[in-house]
């Protein structure tokens, strides 16, 4: 399996902006993974050699470094993810805090064992714009436990200026569970 | 000013998908609405006469209703939204909802004042797959005072059934207040 | 079982205040009740026939309304729940609506059912004084599934001011669950 | 001033507690110290030549630590705080972190400032018990703004076990702001 490029832009005259994404059957990338645990998964498509599923490449997000229990998440800040004022819309960040949060929780689960957020909030403390460039949104798993798991992210830019940061809930659940990874 | 077709997709062999995303040059919409108050804005960008922002572009969302203290958005779940379990991403979900809630304080203040949001809770009820279709996502007004409002919502398909619910807390700046419209 | 005068102030000279605040050992409560679902237990302690939890003699709370999904609990505005700037303390705000909700959920459960509370938010939107007098948080679940349930919660005064309003995420566990009781 | 023992607990015969609170009325606490910053006020009921609020009487919450953005409660599990179930209120618990939460950031205000707590969000993810003994609340300024501030806190036993975490958005008012003190 091998990844392409995932979006590209033209701007035409009248103030007309075209870009088109592309991303790769995720049911494929499923199939491929399926027997790994949740580290192992995070470690592939941020390798490269398993596609990165829809919405990263919807919005281009991309996967920065995966080791257990924390996550990066990174995203160039574009016109694309504007808001009607001009800044980066909160929703775009808050994809991102819950990725960087959930696959932090991922990459401490068995293979066969999933997740799902139960609740995301995120506080924001400063607009981000184009100028903004690069965002890096950490996730941390906070507590682990058989069920329940919580988590915080923060996101900040090149410099170490937060922009946002957040928290979440994240529900557990799997086949006959053999306890987290670690 | 008209909108054009916003996203056109092509699935090609191989499993790769492509999509195109078109959108206008977010200033001019602000240029063109700088003097209305933010329920003309919003009426103006669901009857299709200004051009709604990149973000709802990118993601496929609408305006579907704008009352002022209550506005609808929908979105129809789509493969580009999915996360790697093959649901929607919360974070689309949580954009439907900071939409919704953000648009609802808007529609109740005058020409030349904004808002921003300071933080949004999204709860997470039900997976939503393709084949739940359209979501409608009904923002409302929950307290609106001279600096701060607060906001709920719900998420929901054509059946009424909940998928999310949020709330949210907006920080109203500006020219020279003269206090909510209503 | 019967109820005893809750809490008796005394005011000094020197500004100083003693309140007596008396409750019931809870374990007998928690025996006392222990065959019965959720909701026979909330109308056992707001019918008085059995004994309210510590906490809520403390504070001076009471419940005042049980319905299967909805739960009202009440509270006087006094000194004793003041804040260093002579308003409400945020937690006994909080206090007020994680008992709403939590019983909530608790009045839709079956008998050998328990629930806790996984997250709370709340949002404050007008300062609480003694002169606010009666406060009453309405809670109300949802959502409700096999293992978690989300609420709100709001908390007005006498003529429906608004003071608050609260959501929350509630973990379902007990015995071999024969599911929610309605 | 000084601080007088702030509650003395008799157990009765047939399972009857009665405790007796004291505190000190609270205006002439704020008179005294109300030419300080947040920061002197805080280390003066530290210190006990200020009489804390009340609430914190009620609970039996003290405060432990003041530095400049950063302040710690704490309280010992009593069966007083306990809810239905026999652990610790999460009300409690959300007393416990928005006092911390809210002093931190009063820690880094001028005189003549105050503040307000717009929302708070807690993560419960360990039931406390009276056994768990004392708790400790560590709140810490996350983004310090002219208008905004937010907070995170954590809950943690003696041993460093994690019991509960928490954000919080505050906002500050007060007369023509000479901007925070750090």
């Amino acid at each position: 399996m091998t990844t392409i490029p995932a979006s590209t832009l033209m701007a035409t005259s009248e103030g007309v902006r075209t870009r088109t994404v592309s991303w790769t059957d995720p049911a494929r990338a499923r199939f491929h993974l399926r027997d790994r645990d949740g580290y192992e998964q995070l470690r592939a498509i941020a390798r490269g050699v398993a596609a990165p599923p829809p919405v990263a490449a919807l919005l281009g997000m991309s996967i920065d470094r995966v080791e257990r229990g924390r996550v990066v998440f990174s995203i160039v800040a574009d016109e694309m993810h504007e808001n009607p004022m001009g800044t980066m819309h909160g929703g775009v960040i808050a994809t991102l805090v819950d990725s960087a949060m959930g696959c932090a929780v991922a990459s401490r689960l068995p293979a066969g064992t999933s997740y799902t957020t139960l609740e995301l909030k995120t506080n924001y403390v400063r607009a981000v714009v184009q100028t903004t460039g690069a965002l890096y949104a950490e996730g941390r798993v906070v507590h682990l436990g058989r069920r329940i798991a919580t988590t915080e992210a923060t996101v900040k830019d090149e410099h170490g200026t937060l922009y946002a940061h957040a928290s979440s809930t994240c529900l557990i659940s799997g086949p006959p569970s053999k306890g987290p990874v670690s």
